[in-house]
């Protein structure tokens, strides 16, 4: 137990949390809204992207392809991400790395909601003239995480 | 795919980002802790609220009324509101516009929960007397949405 | 109705709220991944922590202890803590005081989540070394809440 001497996280500075903030906001209503292009263009042209379950995505025309055939288990009920427990560092040479929790709630037209697994996802977020793109994303699907605890 | 020239959002100052998670953190307070009065006293005297499936509220008295009588649907349970993914735009004329998810959960006594549908949520906020109210709410909900979509 | 006359509440500084959101996500972030003694690190020598349902923790070691045991209801399952409306208020000798949401997401490997009951949680933070600490924790849970109202 080391209560007293654990040195505290690196915060970061306001503006930037905020504007962290706006991103995911923005980047999450075009992908629940349907708008895979604009999603896909919040991404840096040599963006990688690990989806839960492996594979890898490079680059937003085949981050724009993927998310639309995801968003194709949804059928026509509503998703909406929620992400929260959110850490945001940034590096010396400004690229900005986050860690957060994130679930898809589906909204069917019956009026019932389903919760889909929880994940933790670790992004790299970098500027991109001025605007800050997602540079990497990588999720861990808790589903998958239980299921090779048990097997393990 | 125009990742490198669309021009970034607006970002809010840090200081109104506080003050407007501040604002609905309190308002849902009042709401799910059953103080009506206290929820529609965050909305201006010349507010519109616009709920989901149709009709419009003007002024605190009615959003008052109607968020009792909405309340009914708990019945013993406690409701707790819970929203995510908030843009906060700021205009010159210091009206502050947000739009985010919503969903309320429903605890009951036997220990079950229950998610209600997702909305999607425009807030158009100002100050009187220098503090945030709520203007103008209009609530969109996601099974309504996919209903519409199918019908489409 | 007092809409025009209700002063506002005092608003947490830019640089506060953040630092408090990344003590959530990094407390969390433990509890939720395991370590218990790194989650109970984050709470003071001098803490006390009131799980709902009644009972109190002192410091620390018993707070570790207790974290660890209620994980096991969980099997081998991933929980997620999500929090929201999270009310922010520092007093002048700078304590901070906080009141949130609060539930529990649990993932099978079977792709199912459940979700646990709701609570509303009350705690003051203190520094230690100018790093945010908990010195206390009060958790309501919303099912013990309703089943009070329902035996009236």
């Amino acid at each position: 137990m080391t209560t007293d001497e654990t040195p505290g996280p690196k915060i970061p500075s306001p503006e930037l949390y905020v504007e962290v903030t706006q991103f995911y906001a923005r980047q999450m209503h075009r992908m629940d809204g349907g708008d895979f292009g604009g999603f896909a263009a919040s991404f840096s042209q040599d963006s990688v992207f690990a989806p839960a379950g492996g594979g890898g995505l490079r680059g937003p025309e085949a981050i724009e392809t993927a998310a639309r055939a995801a968003a194709g288990r949804f059928g026509g009920a509503q998703p909406r991400h929620w992400f929260d427990m959110m850490t945001v560092e940034e590096a010396d040479d400004g690229t900005v790395s986050t860690s957060y929790y994130a679930t898809v709630t589906v909204a069917s037209s019956d009026g019932s909601v389903q919760v889909e697994p929880t994940c933790f996802v670790r992004d790299v977020l970098v500027r991109v003239a001025g605007t800050l793109r997602a540079r990497s994303r990588v999720i861990e699907r808790d589903d998958l995480t239980a299921r090779a605890r048990a097997e393990g």
